[in-house]
């Protein structure tokens, strides 16, 4: 049955995304009229240089977002934007008066989603964001609805297509960091400026969101421990390829037990994966996510990271959901951040490390390495020693002990006589 | 904010699935209250033989379902009887007071969806259903909400945990399919009666959902091409093994283009996938369901298709959402069947054929084949030739054809006095 009404769409940026969500609307506006049960109409995009925009109508193009957010017409704002400001400013007016806001701004999300979901919740209004991890890939959704009845005890995702594609090549073809950074860039895979992504900043405001919807507490950007993959060398590649491993850059929000009772681990950083992990297959520019929960068990969500068209989906899933629950009366699901469990620092989060030292081939150099390891209370899972003379190679895979403590004895390894040089340090998995 | 009232839940059903959502009700009611912001209280759970039951305490149990769903303090009715009657009469007993009804009855969803929905839409009640399809991977709730604003080409998958099962089996250990079946029974993974799997019954009631709501178009059951896998023969595994396929009994769903405008074909039958594909390597009785759309490109949802707890967590994600939108106001999408798309005759479905033949070692037997190909319009993609003398066998992969003139051209090989017998024929995909 249609409604009489029609839905009124504001439009924050028309960039990448933002001109694929500007086309669809108009494309398939019959198509989504009869999914919504109401007509939807842009009401306006705000741009920052209207000359760039001749495919919209002029008569919708605007400089001023903040009477475009301000307007009643609007029902729904859809920001596309990215960054703090003045994407946060446009999006606290348009909830404050009750307007359905639908983002990809994982950054802001990450910085102050508690406050944009007050907004939302003070006026009856909703807070959608589905593109803002893993583009086109439904996993906002499912993680706070599908999964709204389990226990989620683990949410390890690819979640960076530059990184993904880097540390892909690197493997492929054995090429250093700076090569197959280079090479990204050139093929529009990485940015002019990379540091959102290399750097981790990107993967750690989307494992924030994700660590905040799957363990009902709020999660802040800064709360994420971080690590890039600019120390990635082509050794750590081959070393992992050595026995059957691969390095991606991974976000990781784990339920972990300690003393104190539950808590949560967020961080980004490159680890080795074993090669029939199901995230160890997934190459190139592909976001995929895998999530453990008590009852459902080991699930795995996979698709296009990123581009203009499969993140305008995601907004555009959002932007449908909303448009009905506004036919229908309703809202979607409100913050869930009833758990409050504490972060745990990184320095105590149990991991794993993978060793490779450069060392003297004589007797007792394994004793001497074993005997500094035990020392400071980890034992070894495997060890094997490779080539001689100047070539020796101790190579080690520990047992699970605290980040920190395992970070600080193999910072001292280096110190023993019998070790030339530590060649490769890299957090790796559990086999599964 | 926790809201004074209770919601009341009615189960129908505490086998293998309700049981374990009883369960999880009662053991995880704190943390379910904090989430929907009511407490969740079950109010009765509904059985055939209440002696079975000691788990569930007494004062619920009852053996009058009828009652049950028509009681006004069940604010929600949940299902997982399965099968049509009473399924049928109890829910729309339930949804026309106007409860929300959670079901994971593939089967009546598959013949009488429609009639469901209908009974919702009039007394503003409420119809979910994620546990009906692939077990624990959210998959309804993207592809109705996450994916409604894009248009979605195709949903292929991996819905049927028994018959990937058995085909796991015979493509590792070379088992024939009676032997595999058998093993299959006797370690619980398929029924004593496995007809409902095998003849792929199971799998077309749930393409019959999926094309529903992905193509925004009613299907019914009897609209399904339906194979199932028992004349998968070990030749057929080898000879898919020796071009390095894998076959997989899948349901496909495809928006094609006709010269009547667009249609849906919806089928579920074994079919040979490349090891490379994203579906080839789901194995056992994992579930995966691959789906492409316009915008989102290429997507995947992999996890535990079946068992107790995991259709219980996708059950429970149901419960959480429908108690949300009770306390909050609202409701989830309704029936969206706008489009309105013939299914296409599986006649007339384009699709490609392997096919193996023993033939005669003699020149001109290559000839007479694709002769009787080329006759009925059919090109080969690829065509080998392997060993000689009595065990001469042609290998031949055709291109794209109307299926209906692939069948019969096939079986017309047989005839030709240069083939001695057609040994294996099966459908295999383009490559990705």
């Amino acid at each position: 049955m249609m409604s009489a009404r029609t839905i009124g769409v504001a439009l924050l940026g028309a960039g990448t995304v933002g001109s694929q969500v500007a086309r669809l609307l108009v494309e398939h506006a019959d198509e989504l009229a009869a999914r919504i049960g109401a007509r939807i109409e842009l009401v306006g995009v705000a741009v920052r240089r209207p000359h760039r925009h001749e495919d919209i109508p002029a008569g919708l193009v605007t400089t001023d977002p903040a009477s475009l957010v301000a307007d009643p017409q609007a029902d729904i704002v859809v920001e596309v934007i990215g960054g703090i400001e003045p994407a946060r400013t446009l999006l606290l007016t348009a909830l404050r008066r009750g307007a359905r806001v639908v983002t990809a701004n994982k950054a802001l999300l990450a910085e102050d989603g508690p406050a944009l979901f007050a907004a939302a919740d003070a006026a009856g209004a909703d807070l959608s964001f589905e593109a803002a991890v893993a583009g086109a890939i439904p996993l906002i959704r499912p993680i706070r609805e599908s999964l709204a009845g389990d226990r989620i005890s683990r949410i390890m995702g690819i979640v960076n297509g530059t990184t993904n594609y880097i540390l892909s090549a690197m493997s492929s073809t054995g090429a250093t960091y700076e090569h197959a950074l280079a090479e990204a860039t050139r093929l529009g895979y990485a940015e002019a400026d990379p540091t959102a992504d290399v750097d981790g900043f990107d993967a750690a405001a989307k494992a924030a969101i994700l660590a905040s919807i799957g363990f009902h507490t709020r999660v802040h950007a800064s709360d994420v421990h971080r690590e890039g993959i600019a120390d990635v060398s082509a050794a750590d590649v081959a070393a992992a390829a050595e026995i059957g491993y691969v390095i991606k850059a991974l976000a990781i929000c784990e339920r972990v037990v300690t003393e104190g009772g539950d808590a949560v681990s967020v961080r980004t950083h490159p680890m080795m994966l074993p090669r029939t992990h199901p995230l160890a297959t997934v190459d190139g520019a592909y976001n995929a996510v895998y999530v453990e929960a008590e009852s459902a068990g080991r699930l795995m969500f996979y698709g296009p990271g990123a581009g203009g068209a499969p993140t305008a989906s995601a907004v555009l899933g959002d932007v449908v959901t909303a448009a009905r629950d506004i036919v229908a009366g309703g809202r979607g699901p409100a913050e869930s951040a009833h758990a409050e469990l504490p972060v745990q620092p990184m320095g105590e989060v149990p991991t794993r490390y993978h060793v490779c030292l450069d060392v003297e081939d004589r007797p007792g150099v394994l004793a001497a390495v074993s005997g500094a390891l035990a020392a400071n209370g980890i034992s070894i899972s495997t060890v094997r020693q490779e080539g001689g003379g100047a070539d020796a190679t101790l190579v080690l895979v520990t047992h699970m002990a605290p980040d920190a403590v395992l970070a600080a004895t193999v910072a001292r390894l280096s110190e023993l006589p019998a070790v030339r040089k530590v060649t490769s340090v890299m957090r790796v998995a559990e086999e599964a």
